[in-house]
């Protein structure tokens, strides 16, 4: 099966690297530098330093090259670029095949979730997400990690699945889509949440407290726009929020250090190649829950201090000043 | 009120040393020597190395003057010494007073939970569970900290939540004590999982995927015995298995990674003062998954590298070879 990955960022890159070892693979790259590098070097310095990429993995700056002849569709283009990417593609991708899309976010304005995107640029499609605890370096490292495909037919997952899990990377179907992609861009607000905690210097019960409360009200809006409890309580939701809050690799978590630490967030993201999602997708958050009636006490305390309106000290202060009720309450 | 303590182990007298910032507290030990210790220097250096208690926190060794004029009952004894003490203190237990069990893990033999050995010993009285992320030395340092309040009577746990809620220690409320009880004693055995997963040096995707995996079993089995899935994605499920399984401080955790590093288990029990309920729960927890049919994939391969059944790497490559299939189901 030819698989074809948009996208030669860290994960970009870390997918088409596993996918490649059992079927021919073409990554895609914007920028022609990377593309010539990834084919010569056998490296992606810019995105996985460090790590050497299989001889096997071809890439291209070429668009039509890339998706003409794709029989599996993996996009991995940060949301903001997502569906214009999908649009310069439309004309050579092949009907029916499945698109995976691996970003985790939302689109700006219109707030709609990836595989939202791909249904609407290349319907009659399935659109699938894959998410989960993935640190892009630890997979190339060769650990072990596990994901979920989620998509709504599980013969197709199942399929997917066969086609892409590698003895060290595990992969589980599931059929709620809606649930892995909000837990999958959600958590990046809470990797904020706990980096600050970490960066302002307090200790492992906040951290935890903060995943589970933040964890509550992802579900609580994720259920609110259709997903599942279980999903939230699994590896797109749990799994993937606990392994980019403990990680020192995550970049959301460590926006959210600097930023506790009292560094200006424009100083920070000036200084990293790397699009830290969670910034955006925290006032995406507070638009959701505004659509949905759903109070979000951690992603609010978030956006006033990404934008600007509260000190990280301010924001720990306001968290624990409500008076706390019942466990299944928002607050 | 007049709150008694009984256990003088480092959650015991970190409970006290907060309920006596409002309440006259009574801290009772089992070793004369310690409560002298309280009473003279204001410290418990077996259990709280480095720490100052407060002054007006008096402690004894005589249970019965401990218990006679207690109000409110505060159990923070091991497991195994949970139903003897309950039973020397009975005669002299006030009717009436709520008792609440801080201890994690199950009565060998019975499998009851241990508000369910208080409903057998102090019948009539309000038995309370309250379980969180609480590394105790954090919240000796004044670190913020929440936790929950677990008693079927809602009335009676928003009072105590009144009488124990400090600013840096937050307490939410929660009428389902299954979930809690649950949640607090399994979530050990996750953390010995994920020390091992340290111990042999994999990465975070890989710790990250075995709490979530973790975590779903532990719902699994206590949604089945009567809990509720909400309390186990909360702050006495979710909540206290992160902080167990990310803290250097966790006693669980830290035996887990001695057994990852190929240490045997005796040795390293015989080298630390404190009990680790883990190693005692895994099999308890095999034993509850017989009786209620439900899968422990994770719980039974610690249990087999604590009876020396199987090394940490085999219990670790028995757990990647199974095959996954979708999310919800066991493996």
């Amino acid at each position: 099966m030819q698989v074809t990955v948009l996208g030669a960022g860290s994960w970009g890159t870390t997918v088409a690297s596993l996918t490649t070892l059992r079927n021919p693979t073409l990554l895609w790259a914007r920028d022609a530098a990377v593309a010539d590098e990834v084919n010569r070097d056998h490296t992606n310095k810019s995105y996985l330093p460090g790590f050497d990429l299989p001889d096997r993995l071809r890439a291209t700056a070429d668009l039509e090259e890339a998706v003409t002849h794709a029989e599996l569709l993996i996009v991995g283009v940060p949301t903001r670029g997502f569906r214009g990417v999908l649009e310069q593609a439309k004309p050579h991708v092949h009907p029916w095949i499945p698109i995976i899309s691996l970003s985790k976010g939302f689109e700006s304005g219109s707030l709609l979730r990836m595989t939202e995107v791909i249904g609407q640029v290349l319907p009659g499609r399935p659109a699938v997400a894959l998410s989960g605890p993935n640190l892009a370096r630890e997979i190339m490292s060769g650990q072990a990690a596990a994901s979920v495909v989620a998509t709504e037919d599980l013969s197709v997952a199942a399929a997917i699945q066969n086609a892409l899990a590698r003895g060290v990377f595990r992969l589980y179907t599931n059929h709620d889509v809606i649930g892995a992609e909000v837990g999958g861009a959600l958590k990046n607000v809470i990797a904020l949440a706990t980096g600050m905690a970490q960066g302002l210097g307090v200790g492992d019960n906040t951290r935890a407290t903060v995943m589970a409360r933040g964890l509550a009200e992802i579900t609580r809006l994720g259920v609110a726009m259709g997903g599942e409890p279980s999903t939230f309580a699994g590896l797109a939701g749990l799994g993937d929020l606990v392994a980019t809050c403990i990680s020192p690799f995550s970049r959301n978590r460590t926006v959210g250090e600097e930023l506790g630490k009292g560094r200006p967030l424009d100083e920070i993201l000036a200084s990293m190649n790397m699009v830290a999602e969670g910034v955006k997708t925290a006032s995406t958050a507070i638009d959701l829950a505004a659509r949905y009636d759903i109070e979000m006490p951690i992603a609010r305390a978030i956006q006033q201090v990404v934008d600007g309106k509260a000190t990280p000290m301010d924001a720990y202060r306001g968290l624990m000043h409500r008076r706390p009720g019942h466990e299944n309450d928002p607050e």
